[in-house]
């Protein structure tokens, strides 16, 4: 916890609950927890300087959003329901085509306020303007990995822009020293990156010991071109580079088959599952969630940009998730509520680095308290069910993101300047996509 | 507007928005939307004697939930992710088994303030203890049609309880005099009602000028079992009874072929769409939406009871109706944001016959007025879009039903108690049940 004047200071939880056990609480100066009791009493208690007050709610660790363009909140509603090369060449490429270091900044920021307000507190994001992505991440007070979408077409030029492009922004994350934010590198694609590009971002991210963030096999267009162009399939043209790492999250990975998911597995590559954007996007395939579980690759889940889904509520996510698998499988048995959960949590946040995932004594204090007196809390016959199947992020009171408050009852302080900037970005954005199609 | 002596009074909403235009919106003593105008002035002004401040609202009609099980809110969470016989029979049969009137009473009670919460004021309900839903939803407020699902099994001596059951139901709700309630029959289903059962229900029905609720062609089992039993398809089945008119909804229909779409759409049937509970229960193919819409079958939303779900959230079902036919059509055109919005609001509340759903003069003031500063609608590039893809039903802040507040400002009067009884009704429940078990 974080008073007014930057102090750290210990805090205590009082009157929640951890799976129907009262508890309380206590974090340390570090904002790590230090004790889970019925009631944590003498020095510990005393020393704890600011009490949050948990009555009535449900204490769980916070989920982490392993894919999404977090400034895309922008686009939000901009443009649906339309054919993919339609939606992209029309819409969305003409729109990021006129964004602003200062547009990204206020589109970050309006989605880590979603994103608080549904309890996630790390996530993972590629896109431009990272730096002004950095600055909203810090003064959100979350955790995110991030990195610059590499997009060289085959171009030696692009590439060279592209490579100091990724080299700045590590230099500058490193150099804000913040735990909280970490650089990685982000080939976009197979099918944008060159096989040089893929190559020098293998070696730099190993060089520097940084994660690799990649979209893989979404649609089947992807893997046909791949296999026509290279007589390989995507993920082996990542391995080829070196590409497929145990840092390496892999987003989408509709159109994988079972040699695939065997690789990945071997490489200990983790896979983000993205249901929603896929449905939206009518990719014709689900990712094959039983092959990866057998070949034993780490699922996690994402929710894409918000152009493509179009929230960042990640129990909406686990929801659909559940709902696609169990669908496409036809097996209601296929991703039950206990695996959504993990995936959004312990999966998730071990990918991105950030703890275990777990709310025990050791790990970064990263709490959501849920309200209990809810209907979709009534009846509590099962809570990992209801926070599935019955919850969205709505039911999230507070959350605390390594040990420090960022939202207390609803409260998230500041957030109406930041929708209104974002509103005012957006709107201008739109205006200066319009005068340039002119 | 009706105040606390029960008194009709007009009222104004101040300040809101429809579709970008700032409103006010003056609703008469029957609870009748009388003008829409940016400023209401002179005596329509004067006469107002309630004010309700819209201020950084949208003003909506509500939406409409064509298929429910309301009562069902008590089994949230009580089992999931489980074959659809072994959860049937060892789950949710053991403990309806073990329902009470009073359990009815509070878990409808529960189910309403659930859909009022997220803009829900109209449904369309099959349970047992209909007498106990009806006066639920007459304190609750807000509109339904109720039937008892009907269910002789073939069987001589069940059908005549079903009978006098479902005249008992009819007499009782008409004797309410209450125009918010009206009751249906409900033919639970071809493989659970006799050729004769279904036929007393066409004439009854037809007599009576009421409403018939039924589940039909949900699994590929049922049109198998029909086929083979029969040589007929569940919905020719239906219609040799006399159920297929336009008086009619028929909940899930996943496993329609073209010529049942046609027969439903010469009919002048409606059908409800499920999309939730038919992916998490796996009926392996998506209700045929774009045959449907060729047939001209009017298309509505339903979330199924909460033990399928597992909330009654149309907003959430919006998004997955629209997500699950894309994916399934392999088409991001199918099912757009605007007629996914129409299914919820016009389609639905025309089907179960409490108006027009649209907000205009002369029609029932069934309002909701949303939060526009919230991060779903921010940006607000397209309204509809926001609604279907980025909103929950926590954006609901106020709804209106017949010119009734029902919830302002996010606050139901009595939630509380209808919670703390659901919640214990629930432990009972499952601890009679289990007492039964032994």
């Amino acid at each position: 916890m974080v008073d007014r004047m930057g102090r750290e200071k210990a805090c205590l939880i009082t009157g929640t609950c951890i799976e129907g056990r009262p508890v309380e609480i206590l974090i340390d100066e570090t904002g790590t927890i230090a004790a889970i009791d019925e009631k944590i009493s003498g020095s510990e208690r005393s020393n704890a300087e600011v009490i949050i007050d948990g009555s009535g709610t449900l204490a769980m660790h916070t989920l982490a959003n392993t894919h999404t363009h977090a400034a895309m909140s922008l686009l939000r509603g901009y443009a649906d329901d339309m054919i993919l090369q339609d939606w992209l060449g029309q819409k969305i490429w003409p729109l990021e085509a006129c964004l602003t270091g200062e547009d990204v900044y206020w589109g970050t920021r309006l989605a880590c306020i979603e994103m608080i307000r549904s309890g996630t507190t790390a996530f993972n994001d590629m896109y431009f303007f990272m730096e002004e992505a950095a600055r909203a991440v810090d003064h959100a007070g979350i955790k995110a990995q991030l990195c610059y979408g590499f997009i060289d077409l085959n171009d030696h030029d692009k590439r060279e822009h592209e490579i100091r492009a990724t080299e700045a922004l590590v230099t500058s994350i490193k150099g804000m020293q913040n735990p909280r934010i970490k650089p990685a590198v982000g080939p976009h694609a197979v099918y944008t990156v060159s096989p040089e590009g893929l190559a020098w971002l293998a070696a730099y991210s190993a060089s520097e010991q940084i994660g690799i963030h990649v979209h893989l096999s979404e649609t089947e267009q992807e893997v046909l071109d791949a296999q026509k162009n290279s007589g390989k399939r995507p993920p082996a043209i990542l391995d080829q580079a070196g590409c497929l790492t145990d840092r390496t999250i892999a987003a989408h990975c509709c159109w994988l088959d079972q040699a695939d998911c065997r690789l990945l597995a071997e490489r200990g590559t983790t896979v983000s599952h993205n249901p929603a954007s896929n449905m939206k996007l009518s990719v014709n395939r689900a990712m094959p969630y039983p092959w990866l579980v057998e070949a034993g690759v780490p699922v996690t889940l994402g929710t894409d940009g918000c152009a493509s889904n179009n929230n960042l509520d990640l129990f909406e996510e686990m929801k659909i998730a559940a709902l696609l698998q169990k669908f496409a499988q036809n097996n209601p048995t296929c991703l039950p509520a206990e695996e959504a959960l993990s995936m959004a949590t312990v999966t998730g946040t071990r990918a991105l680095g950030f703890g275990s995932g777990l709310l025990v004594v050791g790990e970064p204090a990263d709490i959501m308290l849920i309200d209990r007196m809810v209907p979709c809390n009534t009846p509590l016959h099962h809570q990992t069910s209801n926070m599935v199947y019955a919850c969205n992020g709505g039911a999230v009171k507070t959350v605390l993101c390594n040990g420090r408050v960022v939202m207390q009852d609803g409260v998230i302080p500041g957030e109406e300047e930041v929708l209104n900037n974002a509103s005012r970005a957006a709107a201008d954005l739109v205006r200066r996509a319009a005068d340039q199609a002119e």
